[in-house]
């Protein structure tokens, strides 16, 4: 049989991030204040700690993972690339299909690779708190993980609705010591407007990160910061230890390099982590077609605008150069929450615009029914957010082999699927439809960039 | 920092699984039929097919494993060796503490590591359908994924409380393909007595097992066995792939052997599947000393009675040489399901009557304080049935620390706690008791090895 997976001994976990500003064509735009003006390190300082503020600034190719990051991760990685064996055999088709698994760190996701950089960050600079949102509870955990192992205290506002409907997250939050609340809730400002304006809202995302902003900035010690799982550059910065120990892994399987990158987007973190070293190689002349892969209930790359927004719906974010669906959008509740963000990392952005990346939306049938046909081939269950990736690249197998062409298709397997088995069972019991975004709600939702164009 | 993990690359999977009964001392007793004459082939030949036969009642040393069951279980095997090194801190303590990471698999425990094998020889005998039992899921779980990536259909009778109270493990075998029906059910003649006795029953494990087997022998076709997921001699055999892995690995970090060996234990699988091949080595004179921890709610070796009983409540399998509570005891219960058996595997309860292994039961609060302690500093959450583990590590890392000695403890990490989040839940609400069984109902469930001897 073909060899099933490749490791890295400890030894070989990398030693620095690698910083895609550094490579990128095209000048990159910086982020601005609501008054128009490029937002300073300062402006920033109130809600994240000035040492990832640099991190954030940076255009510096390589930065050093700090000794004691890299022994915390240590528990975890280097994560094993794994060949998807079966599923060839049963697509019948030329490809090897790679993939590299994140779903084997504690919280079960790629998450924990930024968590743990952060919260580490925050304590050297003396930060005693870090608040954050949570949608579905992937990014919470990880955080709580990362808090917990590096002896900070962390605060999550859940969005209400995932509080009551997915308790099993919240009890990982828990195990870790962390304060989960609902939000909305009655500990902010913005909190206590949303429940006068509707007692009964089940919350959003966008509320609860301004309640998570709200409660760091509002710490009259100063101790606390805010957390976020994705979008920025410096979170991306932090997943690309995905992609240098897959490209290690790579070379031991005797493969150059993957003629198809594939990854799922929903603020593009863990499609940055793979992909982003290998953009690198392409920037300098490997033939590699990158696929970010997005819902097609949130079409953010694919329909939505490339312009400034805010990465919040009450506005309390500077305006970040991206592609958006408008900062107010709400996407259609479909179960790969992950997924469900209005905006696209201005990093990931600004590489589909100098045609770097190619986006592919999917709607959520074509990618249980490829789910499904993984773990009965494969045997794991994945989250439904990787059950993007995974149909992208049973797509690409199926034309490898409708071409006859060897091809090598390189996927991230971001996460299991362990804590959302509710979501295999509505589309087992066909309650699932297909979720595509319709013009009407797609103009609605880009109407806000029409209103408050970027300055 | 020290090395947190050993891994062995994809050709070091063992070739060959060991066979304990090989170096035993003393003589084991077979198993009888109900009539007192020792089990022959034939009389078992309705219930498995002759090929595992052979191999339970085998006395070789070495039985090849087949390349394809190598081929399956290398989708997560060999698993990781890990050193507990943040927990080492935590207690201050100078042992080193190891631990196999069985959770690593597909469906989460060791369990795989035989129900591929038992699905492959049936395969290979020509069987169609497998049945068999399931308390909280954890076994069900992973027979379904076995059959689905062996290609038998599978059928599996889940006590009805775990059917109506634990979803998730339910959809995880709907995934797999396999068809998960509550116990008691209208299928099966026993299942029919159940109903007509108590419409309301909960169901038992000891009834689901009689419901599997019956489904299995009554087959027209004669397509259909059954399979058991521990208490075997030839599931034992199944599971020294962790030991022999975990041999390799403590060499490659440079330890010669453990001085102290623990695993929980509830019909004794994950337990022998460490313990066996160091066992072997203690035979011939390492001085290791090896630890099976059962809960305190069912303290089957400590408490319980070396006798011939029965596997199931019904009386339809043959009589085993086991430590007993008696085959209708009913332990209270506790969240740590795997571990609600009365009996023990008869080459375990063998080695604990020569000397060999030296039971522990721990009551449940112990076990949820340590496994907290364990996600605090570790970061993973474990198992309910693992945490007896750990807890038994805990004990041996203070009690090297209070001897001033160094010591080199390993432990069977059987299984990740991401499906019991419940019980975490259960321990931090305080809503959880000693669960230690009481006298009367010790001599309520022993009284039936009094009125039924052993022929």
């Amino acid at each position: 049989m073909e060899k099933p997976f490749y490791t890295l001994p400890y030894e070989e976990l990398p030693e620095q991030w690698y910083n895609l500003a550094a490579d990128l064509p095209g000048a990159m735009h910086p982020p601005l204040t609501s008054d128009g003006t490029p937002a300073t390190p300062e402006s920033l300082s109130a809600v994240f700690p000035m040492n990832l503020i640099e991190q954030e600034m940076s255009d510096q190719r390589w930065i050093d993972i700090p000794e004691e990051v890299r022994d915390i991760i240590a528990r975890w990685r280097p994560t094993p690339l794994r060949r998807a064996v079966y599923l060839e055999k049963a697509l019948d088709t030329p490809a090897r299909i790679y993939y590299k698994d994140e779903s084997v760190s504690p919280p079960g996701s790629h998450k924990p690779n930024t968590a743990v950089a952060q919260a580490w960050y925050n304590k050297q600079a003396g930060i005693k708190q870090l608040t954050t949102e949570t949608g579905a509870g992937q990014w919470g955990s990880a955080l709580a993980f990362a808090c917990q192992l590096v002896g900070l205290h962390c605060k999550v506002f859940m969005v209400r609705i995932s509080f009551d409907q997915k308790p099993s997250r919240k009890i990982m939050m828990r195990v870790w010591n962390a304060d989960c609340v609902p939000s909305p809730s009655e500990t902010t400002e913005f909190g206590r407007e949303m429940i006068a304006e509707n007692p009964d809202t089940p919350g959003t995302l966008g509320g609860a990160i301004s309640e998570a902003v709200q409660e760091a900035v509002g710490d009259p010690k100063g101790e606390t910061r805010y957390a976020l799982g994705s979008v920025l550059n410096h979170v991306m910065l932090h997943q690309t230890v995905i992609g240098l120990e897959a490209q290690k892994q790579l070379q031991q399987a005797g493969e150059k390099h993957p003629d198809r990158l594939i990854g799922c987007c929903g603020g593009g973190s863990n499609f940055a982590g793979l992909a982003f070293p290998f953009l690198s190689e392409k920037v300098n002349g490997s033939d590699i077609d990158v696929i970010g892969v997005e819902p097609t209930a949130c079409p953010t790359m694919t329909r939505g605008r490339f312009a400034y927004d805010y990465g919040d719906s009450a506005e309390s974010t500077p305006l970040l150069p991206m592609h958006s669906l408008g900062h107010r959008f709400v996407p259609s509740g479909i179960h790969a929450g992950g997924l469900r963000y209005h905006g696209m990392a201005p990093l990931v952005s600004h590489a589909v615009e100098q045609g770097l990346v190619d986006p592919l939306a999917l709607d959520q049938l074509e990618c249980y029914n490829a789910a499904l046909l993984w773990s009965r081939t494969e045997g794991a269950i994945c989250a439904p957010e990787t059950s993007h990736a995974v149909a992208a690249a049973v797509r690409e197998a199926r034309k490898a082999r409708e071409e006859g062409k060897e091809r090598c298709i390189l996927f991230n397997y971001s996460g299991h699927g362990l804590m959302d088995l509710s979501a295999y069972q509505n589309y087992l019991d066909g309650q699932l439809q297909d979720s595509t975004l319709s013009d009407q709600e797609l103009e609605k939702g880009l109407k806000i960039l029409d209103e408050n164009p970027a300055p």
